[in-house]
């Protein structure tokens, strides 16, 4: 039995889960929050249901991944380091240098802190949460995996801006997308379900959730994602903007003295639903709401998507299926149905009783050409599941 | 027998064409360049083929309206100014102020200007035209046709950016769209050419030039369109980006230093299929072109398009048309090509025999469900009719 470690760290926080492979049972659970600022705490919640919460001083990353295996020891979930066959840490982007997950080794990890230029809001932060973890157990091995490893299999023409070219060869700008962990896991899980081969198969994932992702899976292997360079563009999200007119922005900062910085600010965390409604950016707040702009504001989130699943089936010239995933995507039927009820000309009936309540299962009608499904994601596992991968002897 | 002036201005230039109503035909065209330049030219092309070129200083646009005034008198197309019966102007954006075309008395010029902020690179010149002609011949009626016109019956949830809502309430930031004079032109004469009603008809008209965008028309109203709030929005153009991600901006700008502004004038002037290729913006040029460049940008023209063509496509639940206009979509078979290549999945049977060459006919097999057209855009027609319609009687 091996136990594996997932952690997604951010900039004053983590959580994790354990796994114990290969049964893929989940034995722990939790995260630190507050992270060297006041009121900080640590959770752990076992698999007999019981949870601990602990208001304790967590100065740095590194006293919190202490804490950690503390608690792991304290309730006999890990009795001994060497259990622990790896630590697995989402990474949101891997650039073209990271195509796949790998061991984090020094000079590696030299490597994650460059590419933090490129996503300096997630990238940072994730490759802190490594040093902490490698530093306090220098001796379990540290996989990244990377949201845009999946990717990597665009084509050019899917994942060039039209910009003057050299601002790739030399910048590096280009689309990388995210949610590429998420994706892997459901795609081939909706592929099973339709008893289609995921080699010959052609599905669209939604993976809606604060953030929020379509992409179009092709032959098992992403053909093209709906955000870009950063995970700020593509379909309307919780705070952030999606696609937007740069023109829009120049006039703006004119407008309101806001300096470029300011304005990438205000699309991502002051945008979105949150920006339209003046709720929430939280989509179970919209649906209780009476506001006409929450209203709006779903309707929007719905165009959104509706938008770039139409480009991706005209992409792909059709598809087989359509997947719901993520918060929203598992537990909001009125968008699910919403984002549905555009797709009959593509061959999709879809079922709206099926729809109305959650869990892994199809939302179309059994003869329905295009299949709908929800498939709940799972990126922890698949962290865990690379890091059994790459530190298994015979890899 | 009315003669109407269509003009479309820019900063330094602007062209003109002399229609005969009710025939529509066309008595003269041409246009003034360089104006206030050096080697300043005007050009006037006679029904009967004649076409004079005349080098001469013009050191403002009133110079050269009242050139145009005395060319026309010259070559007795025009013996008397009452026999004009009115100046149809292009303009770019008429906001929300402007759902349709008007008569440019003293208020609405001053309105026009207010409009500038909106549209500088274009606006402001257009309205600079309409106050030479109003300088020049004060008794004839001066019309403006707005490219955003026509987008006016889109809604909000399609119209609003997913950004605070003060800023379309305080700024106007909103999508206005453009080249609407144009598919108000060809939407129509599709329809008629597929024997359908336009007021039941879904079409998609795709007017590619080197400003490209894609529209949406749904039950003879605009009900999408990919241009934004400018016209740098959508689709990939001859220097224009389209759509990018704005982070990649913010991270371009720290990087190389460029301001705002700078940055908005790469993605205006320095990108597109120049920016890809490093060939040229022009798309003739890149078919000749043997660089790996030049084609990659035809293939993510194509792209673009195939997109949005496949993202309004599911806004209105399939399509019954899609009609190709501009200088690309009139003249462009292999673009064209491209584009239906990828739309078989929607009923569409291209007829890549008939694509082959150009005019005004189906490029669909005559049992496709879903029809594709070459319709040459006419917008000076369109403008002169507008202004037919404004200065008649019993308007």
């Amino acid at each position: 039995m091996k136990k594996i470690l997932a952690i997604n760290s951010g900039s004053s926080s983590f959580k994790y889960k354990l796994f114990s492979f290969p049964s893929e049972t989940v034995l722990a659970k939790g995260g630190a929050e507050r992270i060297g600022m006041q009121n900080s705490v640590f959770k752990i919640k076992l698999a007999n249901g019981n949870e601990y919460i602990k208001n304790k001083a967590i100065p740095t990353q590194e006293v919190a991944v202490s804490m950690l295996i503390d608690n792991l020891k304290q309730y006999h979930v890990v009795n001994n380091l060497h259990e622990i066959a790896g630590v697995g840490h989402r990474v949101v982007n891997g650039g073209e240098i990271f195509p796949n997950s790998v061991i984090i080794d020094d000079e590696n990890l030299d490597k994650l802190f460059d590419l933090g230029e490129l996503a300096p809001l997630h990238n940072i932060p994730e490759a802190k949460g490594i040093q902490a973890f490698k530093k306090i157990i220098p001796n379990v091995p540290q996989i990244a995996v990377f949201d845009t490893s999946y990717h990597q299999t665009l084509d050019k023409i899917h994942y060039l801006y039209s910009i003057p070219y050299k601002y790739y060869k030399d910048n590096s700008i280009r689309k990388y997308g995210a949610h590429g962990t998420s994706v892997r896991y459901v795609a081939p899980r909706a592929a099973k379900f339709m008893h289609k081969n995921i080699n010959i198969a052609r599905l669209i994932v939604c993976h809606l959730g604060s953030g929020a992702s379509v992409t179009a899976v092709k032959n098992g292997k992403s053909y093209d994602t709906s955000m870009g360079f950063s995970p700020l563009a593509g379909v309307t999200m919780g705070t952030r903007s999606g696609d937007i007119d740069p023109s829009a922005l120049q006039f703006l900062m004119h407008k309101t003295g806001m300096n470029i910085d300011e304005a990438i600010d205000m699309l991502n965390n002051e945008s979105g639903v949150l920006g339209i409604s003046g709720v929430s950016s939280d989509m179970r707040d919209l649906i209780e709401s009476k506001d006409k702009h929450a209203k709006l504001a779903r309707k929007i989130f719905i165009n959104r998507v509706v938008r770039y699943v139409g480009a991706y089936a005209a992409e792909m010239n059709g598809i087989d299926g359509i997947v719901f995933t993520g918060g929203i995507g598992e537990h909001d039927p009125g968008i699910r149905a919403g984002i549905m009820s555009s797709l009959r000309y593509l061959g999709l009936d879809p079922d709206f009783k099926a729809n109305r309540t959650d869990g892994e299962k199809f939302i179309s009608k059994p003869k329905s050409k295009v299949k709908a499904l929800i498939i709940p994601t799972n990126e922890e596992l698949m962290i865990a599941r690379d890091v059994v991968r790459l530190t298994s002897e015979n890899y």
